[in-house]
């Protein structure tokens, strides 16, 4: 059998913030019936309030400590949602600063190992999503460049009335096992989603 | 609703290796319905191969990461079993640095964080067992010094058929989703668990 690892990196989003079943859209993949011929480690490292330029610092030394010589390694991408954040005034990260960090983690990533990024979820919030939409026209142009597949969600997940309502009655921002049933089928079903 | 943000750092054990579901133990504590009225935040921090070395080199970052100044915090450790593993004639780290190096670690975690430590499962293979049992006393002694809750596991599961048999069946040291939802239960009802 195949010796495949999996790093998810990212935010809350990869991380599966608000699912109860504690998988998210990243361990729904995973531990999808169609990898029942494959061994894969699962690793989620998503984590809660981060930022293209938190995850800059740290995913390198996270993903070189789980993925080996002996393995198949892929690693899958997801930030931005919160450097679309307004704090005190300001974007928590600037458009330029997205695109810069996303760049110098993709370009790294993808000598080393196989890369692919998933695009930003809208939340309940019209005015920061005019922001994530913007970021994920940036973020599909860049991989574009790159060459790096991209898989652009929010579109889709706009107009999915079970992911606007169960964001909506939880936290504003993040669904609950329903919204992350979709999401990771959506992921599932594209042509970038190659085990 | 309370907000608590668990990370579970150290081995194969830890992150699930051989669970189908890719939750493990500790993706099925986080996911209890005993936990309802709590919102966990789940950090699953086990990495393959790793022994006490290797965890001791990176839990703090790791953790300081994804622990926040404004939510409840555990951290969850595991490990031992690589330590006792015999490579090129001796074991990949000896009696005395398994019991330094843990040390180590649970002093300085448990100076931030709530801290509690699950002992390590028996594998496929008598001799290997006998060190694992070994390390299990050291590390039960060692948390009793140190105040902090220790729940041994090595002899329950040694007498756990489904336990063995998946293990076996598996790769003579992960079991599959059933052994994990065992040693699941058992850390829900132990005292030592309390979110």
């Amino acid at each position: 059998m195949r010796d495949v690892r999996i790093c998810y990196v990212g935010d809350s989003f990869v991380n599966g913030t608000g699912d109860p079943i504690k998988l998210g859209w990243a361990g729904r993949l995973s531990a999808s019936p169609q990898n029942n011929n494959l061994d894969i480690t699962h690793y989620n490292l998503g984590i809660r309030r981060e930022t293209s330029e938190d995850i800059l610092k740290r995913w390198e030394a996270e993903c070189n400590s789980r993925l080996t010589q002996v393995s198949e390694n892929k690693v899958v991408f997801s930030f931005g949602v919160n450097d679309t954040v307004i704090e005190n005034g300001q974007r928590r990260v600037s458009l330029e600063s997205s695109i810069e960090n996303a760049k110098t983690i993709l370009l790294n990533a993808s000598k080393k190992y196989d890369v692919i990024m998933i695009g930003m979820p809208p939340i309940n919030d019209d005015e920061q999503n005019e922001r994530i939409k913007e970021l994920d026209h940036k973020y599909q142009a860049l991989c574009n460049e790159l060459n790096i597949p991209y898989l652009s969600i929010f579109n889709r997940l706009v107009h999915e009335q079970i992911w606007r309502d169960e964001v909506a009655l939880n936290d504003g921002a993040h669904p609950r096992d329903k919204g992350y049933d979709i999401l990771a089928n959506f992921i599932k079903n594209w042509s970038g989603w190659v085990l």
